[in-house]
């Protein structure tokens, strides 16, 4: 079978990447990046470019692109859209290809650049996700973008729960999965509850956007499923 | 009320580093390093020198010390003793000086000098340190060794434990400290069957020295209080 490693924090990537382009990667960040991304494309979004700074995504403005940057939880100043799902709409997004910028999701796609695969997940689309990951039966790291550098709790719930949902095909290979599972076991009565007491949360309800963890805790409402592959993200889902 | 954070790897310590020579930190090497040191010292041993090579701790032995090398789990060859809490007795270690080196353990105390105080933690000492934690009353950094810079369980669930014992006196400041205390709380009715399925309890069988596991999870029973201080480990304890 197949294995599963958990890495909890971009710091620690450094620790997997051996065989690197064997392995699948899902890349998360639930609160926003990666849910935003899937919702970017649910909503008919066409092409998502993950760019490193704000200057980037404002020269693709140029472009016809939509430019979209996100520091330290909020909107950049200046830019058609930030990191929040909710700003992701249908009649704002469709067709449209959109320069992106966060502060921690879209150096963790960089990073897994070399992957066999590198998936974006989120809870949106987690049976999608999960599907692909059955069907192509490979060695599978989950990577935690987590908050410059340090865990959090909403990304390893979520590695928690791609574990749980893959646990009879797979074989968990670390101990930081096993942490994950039954912290996705705990969280999962009431996820929503669970999360609030997580210290990302808490910096959320300061920036007046607590009404985001809503959407991002919608578990498999969303049949797309974006690969992040040279360079830039596309949605593989043909239903 | 002084904070708590946990850092989850020595790859992760660099985002603690700020400040540091205000807070105290508990390195945790559960199985075995910080064990092994508390019963050393509750056996009578004067002190532990922590070296980075076992050439170091052999260095040592000419000048009368006692030195312990443990690589990779096991005794390094030629060594009066290795990294099990089991070898360290009284007729052993009474009265003596031991210079230790061992694979995660040494260097997180290493790592950890500039603070206020660095302090030994295992579920041994546990109540003399929460003690001398609260009398303190400084902030806090729990600082899991981890396994080759490698989240692991053990580390882990000792760290939520020590937070969970010092919850109404201290105040949680990040994620990883608020997962440690729910993952304690899972492990926390029979310690020993929940870390038996960490890979590095796993680890361990291979090398059939399972029996440590039991004597690493004795809560309480030793009141020895060692403390990294001047590059040295003695025991600050006195009963």
């Amino acid at each position: 079978m197949p294995g599963i490693e958990t890495i909890l924090s971009p710091a620690l990537f450094h620790l997997y990447e051996e065989e690197l382009e064997q392995k699948n990667v899902v890349v998360i960040d639930i609160l926003r990046a990666t849910t935003t991304i899937c919702v970017a494309f649910a909503n008919g979004a066409r092409e998502i470019l993950p760019v490193a700074k704000p200057e980037d995504a404002a020269a693709m403005q140029q472009l016809g692109w939509i430019a979209a940057a996100e520091r330290h939880g909020e909107t950049v100043e200046g830019f058609d859209l930030g990191n929040s799902p909710q700003d992701y709409t249908e009649a704002r997004v469709s067709g449209q290809k959109i320069a992106l910028t966060t502060t921690n999701g879209t150096r963790a796609l960089q990073m897994s650049s070399a992957a066999k695969h590198v998936w974006v997940g989120s809870f949106l689309n987690i049976k999608a996700l999960c599907d692909q990951l059955r069907e192509d039966n490979s060695d599978l790291l989950l990577f935690c973008a987590g908050w410059k550098d340090k865990f959090n709790l909403e990304d390893t719930v979520f590695a928690g729960a791609v574990a749980e949902m893959l646990a009879d095909k797979f074989t968990v290979l670390d101990d930081a999965t096993l942490a994950a599972m039954d912290l996705y076991k705990k969280a999962q009565p009431d996820l929503n509850t669970y999360l609030q007491k997580a210290s990302h949360v808490n910096r959320f309800k300061s920036l007046h956007i607590e009404t985001d963890l809503d959407v991002c805790l919608k578990i498999a409402t969303l049949n797309v499923l974006p690969e992040f592959k040279n360079g830039t993200i596309q949605n593989r889902q043909h239903a």
